[in-house]
Formats: structure tokens, C-alpha cells, sequence
């Protein structure tokens, strides 16, 4: 949660409705061969419309010059500290494919790897090993048991896996085995502190058992390396600390994983964004949440293909869908992103970020100006802000926030 | 004070004067059906002249969306950090009525109530009680006598009073006695730690005095509740720090207090402005003093009325009154607010609130821009900062900083 401690003292329950819309790698840029953005290229009469009469601004999500991933731009937006509440890269993972993952679970990232007869990698990333091979290899190392732990593996895409440890004893706090480069052996992994050495030697002979029962498969993987080991962090609650009933509608599972770490509900759906719409049109209208964080996935995938006309033509796509959220009628739609993802740099960037604030209480641009990071940043009454600090403004323009000291 | 370890260590001393006037709630907003703030519809040709050849900019109070109460208001803009200094309610309270309150005292707001026979409070305001017979009651209530503590009752106006206790062993770490709601019994307050455990019997004893006292009266109130226990805390010197020789001139209490409790000194005036004038007017020029905090209400009164024509026309006031501001020549000329009150929401909010330093170093916005919120922060040459910041920037237009570090 932000670092304001009287948050909870502050917030009240009210009957109006908050929908915020992520769109995922919302924000673009321009450089002297593009003279404009991918907002500015875009026709968007929707978003320009709603900036006209919205607060607008533009959020740096970490840090300037600090380029998020996925978890910190989305912890940021959702008001917790991106550092302060980093996740851990095997807990990540886990999201990314729906694995369960408990509170007391330590989860690591997994690469199937080729080693040589003396054991030195030659191939981190064992070959092209397909997603089905994969599978077929995570059914083994799932036979494998260790003594006082739980083993649960997951196939993710290719060569890549994630290993779950559960157990009375489980600790992230042990080294990796993956060297991260290759010419050398795995390493070995231990404990960095007395209570975790159990766990290093879990890790130990899980991949001796790896090596021996992928070894006798004749395939091209025969070992596996393990870096990110990580547990879930103590998160505070979202409903609980904002007095919302706050509903999550996000077609990919990491982004659904992170808002259900956070206490929000998860509306399951399908992976494109007109089912996502037909869920929340669906649970709008019943009372039971106040809060939707709708995911927009496409302006970044376009964006970190390096597609400027692709990204263009998403978020012309995104704009008219937006005329569906509109017709809801919240009374607060909050249009943001939890990075930028400009087609010239061809993945996630640490460019500000535009937003803007929909609702009776929203100071606008004015119809002279579109939506875009420039007249967010420099025409929007609210200007340059921090992503942690974007939910207090969505709270306030949603009157769910009370005077703060005497 | 301000999160920079450093600031006594590169003050100094010179002959240079600044006054600052705090402008309550003079930040307004506009909306789609009020194009125009408060500032931008107001006649206000001395602002505007001084914006000209002033450094101008807005302060956010305490955090994007978080709207202040005057305490925190008012102490971020003498560049006390709002959230580590804040004050509690019955310390306010009690500053409020210029009642006595020693560095180790607890106060505490209370009500006159009224509970039914079986202890149920069934009126938490006691009705229509009169700020005259409220002082009756009061003096009734220092009869009451707790062994090892010194209780001094205090009224505020209609059901309200303020609770001085006073004893070597008086702790604010107790529960409340009110219970926020009718309904239910008055509460019994506890300690929250051991040694706390002596000043929550005696709230309770003074309650359960109280109850019989008044009860004896036959008149509309018959018990009280209490809440906001608290003590001064410790706040570092505002003299000391800055090597400034302050003065305070505000006609209302509790900004004297709050000034009071930052080591300044106070001049005693009436509560209109004019009175405030003429006692700056007396003691600029006789070197007892080189920074002066100057509060106009009258601005926030109409704001919090709802009453958009009546702030612009305090606003208009304001600015004749400050040209004989300005007649006195300080070096410095600050005019702040310590938080918004836009009359199109009736209360204080949370948007930034302008601000103009005018000296012989600042940078002017020119003549084609008014003082208003939107042009102080798009075209004032220091734009947004937090309202902690402004003393910083108020001492460098004086002259009055050293260069921090070799």
C-alpha cells in the first residue's frame, strides 16, 4: 500500500462505482524520424472526448528512467510501493500460468538444460525443445519426491518450467542453481541461513533426480537449472484498505494472479478483451463490486513486436471498445497503463505514462488537446504524478476519501 | 521539519525580512459547467502584477488526492512533514481555544450528551445545548478531582469541550469513550500499554463524576463522551532550525497555536484582518523579527459555503488588502495556502494550491498570465512541489540558505 500510513484511517465506503482500465504498455513515444507518438498517429475520438472533460495526467511508474516489468507496473497503478512490494520472479511465473501458489510456497523458475559427460552446461535453454516435449519432461520431474517437501511442476512455454516447494519448511532465502551462462557446471544451491538449508538440499536432490531421470530419456534435455526462488510477500489488502469490493476482469493469468494476491475478486474469462467486456457488463450492475480493474492486453504486445502501425491500430481497437464502458456510466473511469511499451524501443520502457480521471469531480483539458502523453503531462490539470499515488486521486474523484487530520 | 538532515547546517542569518501569508484554502477549482476557478474570475490586479515578477508555482499539501486538515495544512507549509507531525484532534481542539496545553498534558475533545436510563446514549450533541449553557456545565466539570491528575474542562461553542489533563503519568495511549454512534454505551476507556493504564481510570472516573454531576442538574445534557487523545509532539524549532526570528499574526486561535507549538512568536490581534495589518504594520520595521506568518481566513469561510461569488469577492479583498503588504517592502513576499477550497465542493479538498515568492531573485511569469491554480503550475518558473518544499525555496529567494555539501 502506499507509503501513507492513515490510508485505512481515510477511506469510506460509498455507493459510487470505480472502473479502471488498464491498458497494458499504454504509452508510446516519438523521436526525430517519428515525429509522433502512436496516440498521437491514432484516431481515438473516444479517449479525446473523455480527456476533454477528464483530470488528466501522467504517471511514472518506479522510477524516471526505471523501466518496470508487468508485476511493479501493476502494483503501482494498484497503490502499492512497485519496490517496496517487488515479486519474486518464480512467484511471477507461477502467476503467469495459474499455478497455486500458497502463502507459505516457494516458487522457482525452471530451464530444461543440455549438459555435457563432466556435467558443464552447453545449452541453457536445451535446444528447441517444444512447449509439447516440455510437458512431456514436467510429467517426470513431477514422479520425483523429496522427503519433508511437496514438488509440484508446471510447464510454461519452450524450455521454461516453474517448481512449487511446499512444505512446513520451505525458504526462498537459498542460492540459484542456474550460472546463468554456460561452460560451467549447475551450481550447487544453499542455504543462507540455518533454517533454509533444508530447503538448498531439497533443490539439491531435486536436480540430481532430474538429471537421472531425464538423462535415461534419451531426449535432448537432460538437466534442469532454478533461479528466482521467491514466496509470495505479505501484501496488505486491497478491499480492506481502500473499503472496496474490488472485482479483477483480465483475460491473461499473471495479471490476474497479481490482483487476487492483492484480495481482489477474479471474474475468470476468456483471453480477449470483448469477453472481458461481456463480464463486466454482466457484473456492472449487480452491487456486488465497486471496483473493476479491466485488463487491455494488445498496444503492448504490438509495442514489444516493435509494430508501430500495430500498436497504432490497438489502440484505435481499445478506443472504440472504450465506448462500451463508457455507455456503463460510472461514475469514475480511469484510463491508464501500467508502463509504456513505444514501438521504436520494441519493449516496456520507463516513459511516463498518460491517464485520465472520468467523473463529476474531474477537472478537463479542454477540447483543444487529445489524449496523449504530451498533453497529458503538460495540458492535464493533474501533471506528472507518481503510478503509487494515482489510486488516492481515483479514491478522491470517487468522494470515497475523508479529510485527513484535524 | 522537512526530511533533510541538513537544514540548520546551511541557515543563516541575514537582515533580509520575509513575510508570508497564508491565504486559507485559496486554491478553487473549476468544472465543465464552471469554466472558470474562483482565482480566474476574481479582480485581483495586485496578484496579478506580483505573479508577473514572481516565482510561481503550486503546492500539493500532503498527497495527490489526500485533502488536509488545517493542521496538516498549515505545518507542511512551514516545511514540517504533514504525516510525521500530525497533530492530534484534541491537541488542535484545545489550540483552537488558545487553551494552555504543557508538553506532557493529554487533551482530548468532548461532548455534552445524553444517555437514557439504562446508559444508552441516545443524543451525542445533548440536543440544542448553547454555547452559554455548555460554559455552565463546564464549570460544573472543574469541580471534578482525580487523584494524581490536574483536570482543566474548557469550552469550545455549542456541545464541545475541550479536556486538559495534566499529571506526571498522563498518557494519550488510552481508548476513546465515544463511541462514534448512539445506540450504545459510553465506553470505557483502556490503556494500551502499562503505564497508560492510570490516565484510562481516570477518564473514566472524571466520566462516571461527570454523569452523576450533571445528572443531578435536570438539564438537557447528562453525561459526556471523549475522543482524540493526544499529546503535543515533538517538533523541531521552528527559530532554531531556519535561524529566523518569527512572528505569527492570525486572529484565529488555532493557527496561533499551531505557530505557537513551532516555536514563534506571537502577536496578540483581533480576529478581522485589518487588525492583522495594522499589527504587522507595527512591528515590521522594528527588527525584532524577519519572518512573519500573516493568515487570511475569510477565503476558505466562503469556499467551505459553498459560495462561489462570496470567495471570489474574499479573494477581491484580499487583494486590495495586500497592497499595503507590499507597501511595507519585505525582501520576500510569500503569498500560500495551506490547502484548496473549491466553493463547487463546499469543503477543503486535495488540489494543489498556488502560491507566488516574490523577491529580487525570482523569476516572473510575465504579464500575460493572472495568478491562478492552472498558470501557476503550467507557467510559474517552479510549477508543482510539495507545500513541505515551499520554505526551502521561501528561504533561497531570501537569501538565506548556504550551499549544501563541498
Amino acid at each position: 500500500m502506499i507509503d501513507f500510513p492513515y490510508i485505512k484511517s481515510i477511506t469510506r465506503s460509498t455507493k459510487s462505482k470505480i472502473i479502471m482500465v488498464v491498458a497494458d504498455g499504454l504509452g508510446g513515444m516519438a523521436n526525430s524520424t517519428n515525429p509522433k507518438s502512436e496516440l498521437e498517429i491514432a484516431n481515438i475520438p473516444t479517449l479525446d472526448k473523455l480527456s476533454s472533460m477528464s483530470s488528466c495526467g501522467v504517471t511514472t511508474p518506479v522510477l524516471p528512467g526505471i523501466t518496470p516489468g508487468s508485476g511493479p507496473g501493476h502494483m503501482a497503478l494498484f497503490g502499492y510501493n512497485p519496490i517496496k512490494y517487488l515479486l519474486g520472479r518464480g512467484v511471477l511465473e507461477g502467476l503467469g500460468i495459474g499455478a497455486n501458489i500458497g502463502s507459505h510456497d516457494v516458487a522457482a523458475r525452471g530451464n530444461f538444460c543440455i549438459t555435457d559427460a563432466n556435467g558443464i552446461i552447453t545449452d541453457r535453454r536445451a535446444g528447441r525443445l517444444t512447449t509439447k516435449e516440455s510437458k512431456t519432461l514436467v510429467e517426470i520431474l513431477n514422479t520425483i519426491e523429496i522427503p519433508g517437501f511437496e514438488i509440484k511442476v508446471h510447464p510454461v512455454m519452450d524450455y521454461r518450467f516453474v517448481l512449487v516447494l511446499k512444505g512446513p519448511n520451505a525458504s526462498a532465502n537459498i542460492t540459484e542453481t542456474d550460472p546463468q551462462v554456460t561452460g560451467t557446471s549447475i551450481l550447487e544451491s544453499e542455504g543462507l541461513t540455518p533454517s533454509s538449508t533444508g530447503t538448498a538440499l531439497a533443490v539439491n536432490l531435486f536436480t540430481r533426480n532430474a538429471n537421472l531421470l531425464l538423462s535415461s530419456q534419451k531426449g535432448t534435455a537432460n538437466s534442469v537449472i532454478l533461479r528466482g526462488f521467491s514466496t509470495i510477500p505479505h501484501l496488505p489488502n486491497f478491499a480492506e484498505n481502500y473499503k472496496l469490493k474490488p472485482a479483477a476482469i483480465a483475460g491473461y493469468p499473471m495479471y490476474r494472479g497479481v490482483a487476487g494476491l492483492l484480495g481482489m475478486n477474479i471474474l475468470e474469462c476468456g483471453q480477449t478483451f470483448t469477453e472481458e467486456l461481456d463480464m463486466l457488463k454482466k457484473h456492472y450492475s449487480t452491487g456486488d463490486y465497486d471496483y473493476f480493474f479491466v485488463h487491455y492486453k494488445p498496444a503492448d504486445t504490438a509495442g514489444e513486436d516493435g509494430d508501430f502501425d500495430g500498436k497504432v491500430k490497438a489502440l484505435e481497437n481499445f478506443d472504440s471498445y472504450l465506448k462500451e464502458i463508457v455507455d456503463l456510466k460510472p461514475d469514475v473511469l480511469v484510463v491508464c497503463g501500467d508502463h509504456s511499451t513505444p514501438s521504436l524501443i520494441g519493449s516496456h520502457s520507463w516513459h511516463e505514462v498518460p491517464f485520465l480521471i472520468h467523473s463529476e469531480n474531474s477537472q478537463g483539458m479542454g477540447d483543444e488537446y487529445g489524449f496523449s502523453e504530451l498533453n497529458c503531462k503538460k495540458n492535464g490539470s493533474i501533471g506528472s504524478i507518481q503510478a503509487e499515488q494515482l489510486m488516492l486521486l481515483v479514491l478522491a474523484h470517487a468522494n470515497k476519501l475523508n479529510k485527513f487530520g484535524p
